[in-house]
């Protein structure tokens, strides 16, 4: 299934960025990163499950927000998109 | 149907920031704003034309990312969320 994953943090501080890099970094090993802070992974139920424990691991709870959307078949009937795909400067470390 | 609004853009920007406020702004009338650049709305065909065509007027395409999730239901059954809700404070408004 596909699972998006939404990861709302405060990168204004160092450990915020921290936690989206380690966040990112979990998820693109089931798929990618799509927006800043969105990730499209596609995974099974146990797939879907340590992903699940390992962004727990990693969410600052008292202060992130993590949301986990399953969209079920035929995924290229539910997601649409616009615009430019920027997937270099997602860091900023492309960006002066 | 529920449809995920994500939107990426740069709010480093007075533009960013701007654009950004005026998507919030029109997702709203559909839904409700669950992370600062994600937005759950509650729509029916129609609307989600109308919702589509209200974004691209106001996204820069150039620059924005904009996607749509459409969600099957039952709806609770396809959305986890972890963490804090910050409804408050997506403009930093309320932050110093």
């Amino acid at each position: 299934m596909l699972v998006i994953v939404t990861y709302d943090v405060s990168t204004v501080t160092p450990a915020g960025r921290k936690r989206l890099r380690r966040v990112a970094k979990a998820c693109e090993r089931y798929g990618q990163r799509v927006q800043k802070s969105v990730f499209e992974c596609q995974v099974n139920d146990m797939q879907f499950e340590e992903l699940e424990r390992q962004l727990l691991g990693e969410i600052d709870a008292e202060v992130d927000n993590l949301r986990f959307y399953r969209l079920t078949e035929p995924h290229h009937l539910r997601v649409k998109q616009y615009g430019v795909f920027r997937s270099v400067d997602f860091e900023g470390a492309l960006v002066v």
